[in-house]
């Protein structure tokens, strides 16, 4: 099989860098390009690029040349890793100019026709890709986004959930330093330090799940009804977000039907065979002090959201706590799996990936 | 005027350590003995003791021999940073025998007749020691205790609010690692990691703030009538525990209302002008990114509760961030100001402080 | 290719447990006795075993029971993650009844006819089994161990070095928590803060490299003549021992000599294709600001050392930098290496190893 | 008496900050005039400094008008905090113009006519005020500076050690990261994580002593012969550098010599009574593994220097660990001391202060 092109937008970042690391080996995609700022452009990768990940960048890679946000593409498929204010418009007008962009900053992600991915739990909001390539006028172009690295544990610990009733919400995280990117939190503000506030992340996360767990009707996504309350806060830890969540349950289950619902989950063909799918979705933890950041957040090599902790609340009547990493599963890593549904379902051209056997599972 | 003598059980320990450090220069007290476990009964304190606060144990303080828990005591007054299981009996005993004592220890909290002290916010309660010396017998003993460490904040932000119904109430906590005492957290455990979990704090956070927090009818404690939800996680920080609260008020005050309220509470004369008494119990912070845990928990030499980012919350009504320091305010400094209140109320025999002029503030 | 069967003495520690890792997959043995204290004897591992490193144990471990340190044991091969106290007697003991023993505690490093094994430097010193062999009447039985793990990258930095003849040392270390094992250090202790004290550790540092960089001359090992200096501090890192070393080099080479030494040291055959052999063992970086613990100590899968910043020194002649993993490369992969040789020179018996071939080469 | 206004250059920094912390009581000096970059002139220093040290900024600074860097300004005594490349030329510019200038900055201070001053150890240098008043033809301008943070543990410890004639000194450094300024450095790089380079630093340590420690002869500094090396590293601690020093000494003291020629240091009058003058400059721990970062930076108010360990060195005789606050005795701390010096000789015009007993001493 011949691997697809695939450029990186924004390659030199946190979530750049963690792009290039995780498709290093990938089965179907071979990093092509990369695309820098004006400061970057120009210029071999290595040398751009401030590597912050372990160990140093890929031979390969580090020896490309940086591309400008203005390049001309050649590479069908398109990871966008760029901050916010740079999004606009690149992302739609790649996607105008026939590329499939799966991006992972937060511009567009509310965009009535930009379906927000989560494989496992919402595979067929892919359909929102035929409405906007109709809309559009666009024939080989896509444009799907992937969530706020915050709701990654939220929604993934929900989904499984949805089958009682999910009517309340209750979040409170403790977020690693490598969601605000490089160099991002001054180390001055956050050792032996935590801060309760993450800039416009409560918003996020009180919004974005509800549509991640809507309806695709086949026009548009209805969204799910249920309120939301977030509460944010920085930790002094590297990777991983762990969350808090207290949640109402219409159908007021067992905590043995709930832990059971987590462990069975798996999301729909061809999900659980896509190339980073983890071979389990979320994992219920039942020692008392797990999930932790540090110890669980590579499950499934960072795929995999771990849970632990369920417990009746007095309130809301059922609380847990989650984690998800933030970098992986919270950001390149969910914009990967994306990318892998949209070549299994054929919207990357002619593309044609060969799944992997879906019992030869990952851990 | 003559300090009065007290005595510190449990002094080797991390909250022992405190007390020592805050009664250095105290106006009415003077450290006299200091008792520990049978390890370091007989030893010089300076020996026995390591010392895990900043700088070096007081002179004074290191020179002094350690007692064992069995001695018989000669001052007045005692505090105990007793871990749970050494409080009992000598506690009783201690007050039994005349004592008057202030503890820190969890074990005796939720007894009828001894009160869980917090001058600023319940000190009528401090009537339950003459129910106490009635029902027992004791003519100069008595029994009071201070609250659990993350109870600290939660109750300290809520008492002012109490004027607009409290009723329903979720606290999420991030915790210092001193809170466990030294050695307790090992540093494997905590370094770049949140362990979501502390034993038995859940329980005390969902109970204790409403025997805190209840009226005293002449006989006892009627709690306040309020459902309470509690997560606790262990944070890689040094002092200081921080809550995300959410709270329902049943009389749907503005924000300024609240707000308000936190700033203009003082607690009750004589509280206000003792000696550890910060000038402004609740400060509220009006950045946006306030309080933080490092920043602000030596807020009012560590007495002083930092309150920030009110903000409706979609569930409950109102959310907010509050900190306390939890070994000064939320353990050593809380049990002297508590037996301060007893002296100044004239618990502690013939004994008569001088009370600071009100308006000599500390912040 | 039948596996051998290895026992880990002191299996539920921190060391025990990195022995456990990566013996997970290994090519040639497998885990077939964990063996731990009374506290943990009878126990299912999973249970007796408060698992520090990242995830959760291997299940088939996890469901093995514990074995006393008295108990007879089955497997040719014993790796000893013991505490110093606890490895006397029974490391020689075991040897003598005819176990090959690779140990990782510090007890009987220092015996003359005990190798201090590093494959890659000192290969030779194998003979010094067949001494011992020779004096103590063992025919299948062998006590070898590796060095502490401080040590580690002074010696592999060093040892390319011995032909420009290393005549003073000066090494200040930056040492991690998990060097002390668990509980090991306080949280209290050393989170915000550096330690300027490692108990033991300097003494072993100006002594066990003269031991290891010396010669074997068939009947003993002759010592290195040179002068070292050790300064040993720990710092608030999880893993990865990082030194600041000064060295004089007889022959005063270029500092392009020297790091050509460095990149082109493999050490002699069997080694460099033993399975846990890194494809190289000392990786001279060219980045001002490398090696940096968190980043490269996991360099070759936390088996290679890694080494930069090389630069005049005004007092000794050079200076650089050294990191190694402290319990890959410095306890348990090194443990497992000298295994890996003794068995592929025929000291383990009949079991005949199937060297991977030289080429394949693992980064 | 009067307190004498004083105007604070790079006011917004993370320096600047610490001078006004140390200011706020002063009972010399007033802050009168804050000075900072075209992006904060012209605004409130509440709104355009982000504070990063503890607490909030005083009030009464939080509401002044923060001065363009060109401004007139009216107070005689300037502290400066400004980073090296804006330092130049406006430093010269103000002592040019009649104001003493006290300044922190690494750009003049090894300039011949300036004085590198640290009061206890070298307050003779003043002398160089004449010369350079002389030379330049200022009439009441000054300029003097005090050294990097990095030597000032190395030089309070080795100043006592002159009497013994210091030879060869070699440094490591721990180094905190609140000398890189805020924002410096980022979480990412230090979280878990130890860097072995900090740029400039090296070559500072090698140069700056060798002129703190040398002697002044009426014209100028004969700099003190002896050779130094340095290995500078980034440490995760918020405050204090620590510095693991092998000495060698001409007179081969015993090491009770050593230990008494520190704790008997004092400097010569007037230094003991000024104000934020240490009771003992370097304090001498007998505690085996003391001094530690954390627990002993604010030892003297931050202002004593702390030693530990002293043991022989089998390569240069001596070895021993020193630290200092590095944004106290190493900077804001030290430039006030220096101005107290120059107010106290006289160099500061009419101003005439009242040096407090001396032995009215700190701890």
């Amino acid at each position: 099989m011949q691997k697809l092109d695939v450029a990186i937008l924004g390659a030199t970042g946190a979530v750049g860098q963690r792009f290039i690391q995780l498709l290093e080996n990938h089965p179907w995609f071979r990093v092509a390009e990369v695309i820098g700022s004006d400061r970057s452009a120009g210029r071999r990768y290595g040398d751009a690029a401030r590597w912050v990940l372990d160990g140093l960048p890929p031979t390969s890679i580090a020896d490309m040349q940086v591309k400008p946000l203005d390049a001309a593409l050649t590479s069908p498929l398109v990871f966008s890793a760029l901050p916010k204010e740079a999004a606009d418009p690149v992302e739609f007008q790649l996607a105008a100019a026939g590329h499939v962009v799966s991006t992972n900053a937060s511009l567009n992600r509310m965009v009535d026709d930009v379906p927000l991915l989560l494989p496992e739990i919402n595979a067929e909001h892919v359909g929102l890709v035929d409405v906007q390539r109709r809309r559009r006028g666009w024939t080989t172009g896509a444009l799907v986004a992937n969530s706020n690295c915050t709701i990654m544990p939220v929604v993934m610990s929900l989904a499984p959930l949805m089958q009682f009733g999910v009517t309340k919400v209750m979040v409170v995280s403790a977020q690693a330093i490598s969601g605000a990117g490089y160099p991002g939190v001054s180390s001055m503000d956050i050792l032996d330090n935590m801060i309760p506030y993450v800039g416009g992340e409560e918003e996020k996360v009180e919004t974005e799940p509800l549509k991640m767990l809507g309806r695709f009707d086949g026009e548009g996504i209805v969204e799910l009804n249920a309120v939301m309350s977030a509460s944010c806060n920085r930790a002094p830890v590297l990777d991983g977000h762990l969350v808090n969540v207290s949640v109402e349950l219409r159908d007021k289950p067992s905590l043995e039907e709930v832990i059971e619902a987590w462990n069975s989950f798996r999301g729909h063909d061809p999900v659980p065979s896509l190339p980073s799918a983890p071979a389990q979705p979320v994992i219920y933890m039942t020692q008392q002090d797990r999930p932790q950041i540090r110890r669980d957040r590579n499950a499934g090599n960072g795929m995999s959201t771990s849970v632990g902790r369920l417990r009746p609340d007095p309130l809301l009547g059922y609380k847990f706590v989650a984690l998800s990493h933030n970098t992986i599963r919270g950001a390149a890593g969910c914009a990967i799996l994306n990318a892998e549904l949209l070549a299994a379902q054929g919207y990357l051209g002619d593309f044609q990936p060969i799944p992997r056997a879906a019992e030869l599972t990952r851990s």
